[in-house]
């Protein structure tokens, strides 16, 4: 039997090349987290395996809770603490870099990551906009696939592709075919 | 400039072979959490990077906050729910086989992944037993480096190097060793 040489490293490459990964970024209090769980929902129920990742914007930190094993472990000076349950596992680290922490997402049987927030981050992304202000964000970030907004007013002259968030269920198909065919 | 195409293939593998990883087993109140802190601590202290991973085996599940974004996201469908705080990112995803999860620590800068549970698993293993019923555990159980116990009348004719729990201050660099040179 001849064994291709690449096959393991393709299969890696592949692997990482086949998540799909878009982000949602924009300021506080313009949608993102309604926006993440239309979505979430919309695939979940195309049969798409969803991952989703977010970025703690606010300053404050993730709740480790005391008293249990995994905060014991890593108070002790485990750097990843890990506990399966009955049906869920979950793991607790110190931050690493976005492209460090997705390729863990590449372990696991998703097909498509989405990220809220990051905005730094290069991967392509729909941006929410509230304001005129906010429109600054389009010359500033990269990758832009579509821009969403809650105020119709700013739908005109963007020059991406823009979704009004109050009538998301009327258009939703089109903003996730912006992230599938992309 | 000559590629060797074998070296991300060997380089992925070398990263999963060069992971050390141990299993403290043993039935209910036989040890395993202290002992778990205890190898966590000396190891941290040695500078040795260390990786925990518990199963929770006691029928319960993994407590998810409810009204966290987290825990909303995985409610709305997503199949793995990240979030990055200030300095902690917490991962949260249905039940893998343990050699899937394990592949998740090989991408963090980890050397030495202690395992608490899953007696059924292949890896290296210190069995820790109660009292004489335990020790069925040592015909049962695959690869068993080191045998610790709370009773000392256990420790003869195991035929394992076998550690007294109640005096592991003292043995701990002993034990170690096992884990580190096995």
């Amino acid at each position: 039997m001849w064994i291709d040489p690449f096959l393991i490293s393709r299969k890696m490459r592949e692997s990482i090349d086949m998540l799909n990964i878009v982000q949602v970024v924009g300021y506080k209090n313009s949608g993102k987290t309604t926006l993440m769980k239309q979505l979430i929902q919309y695939f979940s129920e195309t049969k798409v395996k969803v991952g989703t990742l977010k970025h703690h914007g606010h300053g404050g930190d993730v709740n480790l809770p005391k008293g249990t094993d995994s905060a014991s472990q890593f108070e002790a000076g485990s750097l990843i603490s890990g506990v399966q349950g009955e049906s869920i596992t979950q793991l607790t680290f110190h931050n690493l870099e976005i492209d460090e922490l997705i390729k863990m997402y590449t372990m696991l049987p998703i097909d498509l990551l989405l990220v809220e927030g990051y905005k730094r981050a290069d991967y392509p992304k729909i941006v929410l906009v509230k304001n005129r202000e906010d429109l600054s964000l389009l010359d500033e970030l990269s990758n832009i696939i579509a821009v969403g907004t809650l105020d119709s007013a700013l739908m005109i002259d963007i020059g991406y592709p823009t979704f009004d968030l109050n009538n998301l269920d009327q258009n939703i198909t089109k903003l996730a075919s912006y992230i599938t065919d992309k």
